[in-house]
């Protein structure tokens, strides 16, 4: 009997929990990445704020399926999928499937302004994370030998645009850098010469989030020397700043933590999207008409029990991961397969050193305690030991000294 | 009366050695870098070689100073320097000095071949470390999908041209990845697939230790896997490979450590320098004429007592910084300078896991001990409590678990 081929595409956590799920089936399963590393997106912020490495939360793809000896792992882009000839097309090359898992996920959308990108990076990968760590990093440089008082302040200005769990963890973490830690090795501004500035178009903060703690995220952030603006549209951005529909704001420190829009690679799918270029799959997470073809993650768009699109963060994506992963291994005919359940366990964000909030199963948490309780879940659920060990000894350090270690400039 | 300002170019072992000893005078002292970070550049290797991080050894300049009151930071590129008028000039602005000391480092030469640079990077930066370690991995990527055996061979081929103390650290961790460690996680090619070649132009390598250890080392090489080609000149790089004055070695791969030239900023002070750009310095490290200019370090062309020219390395340029501070401190006339005397501590090379060499007063050492003192030494003269830790922590992971963590491909 041929042997089946098994493809997945994208090693975030949805591939990855798939992958993990083949180990044992007599497949042949090769898993596409276009980088060489599993990433840990829930801690990228702390990257670009110079509180982590990249090596604290990226590890080879390789390594982490170095012993699963039906797997192999290719570092590769795919350019199309063809959906009727059940195959993929890579830079330089070609292969078939028996299955396919697309779990690409998403990158950040300017809504149809792209050059926007070049004032305002977004945050997704590793290579954005650096880009705004020494973005930050230079703007405090260049503040430092500016004579010229508007120039200096324009360094010294941060806007983050949109107030989900991102940008509200990057306002709060560069409100930590500027007001209180890396600002003291700077001789010639103060603490009270930079500015925090957090956008966000409705009317609250951590919009899915209960009223009470995104109340509770907003009042600390103002007491962390964020400024607030709600009810906030981003008209424009430039080299100068950026344009609301409220006024403009002088800033060379904008960051984009605003909308989401799947990986491109979809369209090549011909099929029906959302808005977001979000697949519209089956309660199998299959597409129509292709019950071998599974789309999971930040690309999927599919409704939980209450009529709400799953949203697109890690939890979804490994739950979509394993099931899918355990359907494929099963060889699940289509009319035996059960809907996809996801189990939902919570949402958290951290607002700034030992001060978190989080819902869980109806309950909320504020404060030390909800701080606690996200250092411990993100330890938790980083892939290696070894990686596990680099954060906490990282946060501990941190807690007791207040000394951001990563801040170099390192890029051209 | 007037506060002198000193202007010190560089922050490498020679120009933080000099600042730190002016930091009770009362003087206005300025540090300048291009880069906002002091580098260990001894181990400059083993981030190029997915060892260590960035961060483990480097430590922005900075927090160094923070606490020196008398001490500004700038990060900046001197264009040119006026000695007669006592003005060096910036980027966008110009600084008038008393004294000044340049201590800009070298980077790596290419005897008129710039063009080779392209293929063969060089090893002075983090970016240059960077560069060289994502080679290392996207080579082995790129092997790991190749279907063609030529071009395969080609990627799997590592040839590094110079054989002194850079060369061989190179050689002899590359080998260990290619055909020990990171090796294991590739499942269509076998450590007997890949080649490390070295290369040098003299009849021996580690041409300035005494003959035992450089054969000691040379055989070592040989057993981990290192093909050495003494004698050897390279006539031409190009995109296939590299030609030598006794052949042609199709390879990806190629790492240049073979020639060192001064910073070109040294052009400017339009004096008498050497081959490699070196200023032929006076014996209190001054430039003839000018008893308030310095050149300390790799830039400087000084002989010790023996009539040999100080080698570019770190304990030279740290003793110099030294002397030249405290000269600087205390004001002394020229006439009183006692001249600068190198006590030389000795030389070391690690050539893998657990093996190095050392010649220390007269005294040889080789294999697991002069390791021992290896990594000992170089703990110590780690610049902070932190970056100690770090390394330590990564040296003894590696250790026990032969695991090499850092491997990522993040830059474009």
């Amino acid at each position: 009997m041929k042997i089946k081929k098994v493809i997945i595409i994208g090693a975030g956590f949805g591939g990855l929990a798939s992958a993990k799920e083949l180990k044992s089936v007599n497949f042949d399963v090769t898993v596409i990445d276009k980088t060489n590393h599993h990433l840990f997106q829930p801690l990228l912020y702390q990257v670009a704020t110079a509180a982590l490495s990249p090596e604290d939360i990226a590890i080879p793809i390789r390594a982490i399926l170095a012993k699963q000896s039906n797997t192999k792992v290719i570092m590769d882009e795919v350019m199309s999928i063809d959906k009727e000839k059940s195959i993929i097309k890579l830079k330089n090359s070609e292969m078939t499937f028996d299955y396919l898992i697309i779990a690409t996920g998403a990158s950040h959308s300017y809504f149809g302004n792209e050059k926007w990108e070049k004032y305002a990076p977004g945050l997704k990968t590793l290579v954005d994370a650096l880009t705004i760590r020494e973005n930050i990093i230079s703007a405090l440089e260049l503040a430092e030998k500016e004579t010229d008082l508007v120039k200096k302040k324009k360094y010294l200005t941060f806007v983050i645009v949109g107030g989900g769990p991102t940008g509200v963890e990057l306002a709060g973490a560069i409100a930590e850098i500027a007001k209180k830690t890396i600002i003291k090795d700077y001789k010639n501004f103060q603490a009270y010469d930079t500015k925090i500035i957090l956008i966000e178009a409705l009317p609250k903060i951590l919009n899915t989030f209960q009223e009470s703690l995104s109340k509770h995220a907003q009042e600390d952030l103002n007491k962390m020397g964020v400024d607030i603006m709600l009810n906030t549209k981003v008209l424009d951005i430039n080299e100068n700043g950026v344009k609301l529909s409220n006024g403009f704001i002088e800033t060379a420190n904008i960051i984009w933590a605003a909308g989401n829009v799947a990986s491109p690679i979809i369209k090549t799918l011909n099929i029906k999207t959302d808005n977001s270029l979000r697949v519209f799959v089956e309660s199998d997470c299959s597409i129509p008409n292709y019950p071998n073809i599974f789309v999971i993650g930040d690309v999927a768009n599919l409704k939980d029990q209450n009529g709400n699109i799953l949203p697109g963060i890690a939890p979804v994506a490994i739950q979509q991961g394993k099931y899918v992963g355990r359907i494929i291994a099963a060889e699940t005919l289509k009319e035996n397969r059960k809907p996809f359940r996801y189990i939902d366990k919570g949402t958290m964000a951290a607002i700034g050193k030992a001060n978190a909030v989080a819902q869980i199963k109806g309950l909320k948490f504020s404060g030390y305690f909800a701080w606690l309780m996200w250092s411990f879940i993100h330890i938790a659920y980083l892939i290696s030991f070894r990686n596990r060990f680099r954060v906490m000894v990282e946060w501990i350090w941190y807690y007791f000294t207040n000394k951001h270690g990563i801040r170099l400039i390192i890029r051209k």
